[in-house]
């Protein structure tokens, strides 16, 4: 069955406290080199027949994502 | 600054609560055609000069995801 897969990401100017907390650990673990942490979101959805690429962008980007404040990333089977 | 991505997903026979109930909501919203959905997180990581696989990967394992019920897919600036 095709895997589409959707990541969604905070808009870059939103801030990520969850990012930072992450950013901040690493640091006190012992991994400096890491300078920026953002966390997001990583849906794996399975879709009947063949995906609709504008059905599934619409789903992703108005009900799976907030567009007030993220962005989506498609993966459709063929990417 | 190389970006690093790592996306971490439940186990396949860990339940996924937050999947389940996106899944219901495409369907009553008129999406039928998604069979399943799964729910995970996605990092974006900046890391300064090159990025050493072992490290990000050890890091991915043991700090990022909980290697009980996630497993850890790391998408190295080369992949």
């Amino acid at each position: 069955m095709p895997r589409v897969v959707v990541d969604v990401v905070l808009k870059p100017e939103i801030s990520d406290p969850q990012g930072q907390a992450v950013l901040g650990a690493l640091g006190r673990l012992g991994h400096p080199g890491v300078t920026s942490v953002r966390q997001g979101k990583h849906f794996v959805l399975e879709v009947e027949g063949t995906p609709d690429a504008a059905e599934l962008r619409q789903i992703a980007e108005t009900l799976l994502a907030n567009p007030v404040i993220e962005d989506v990333e498609l993966h459709l089977p063929s990417d």
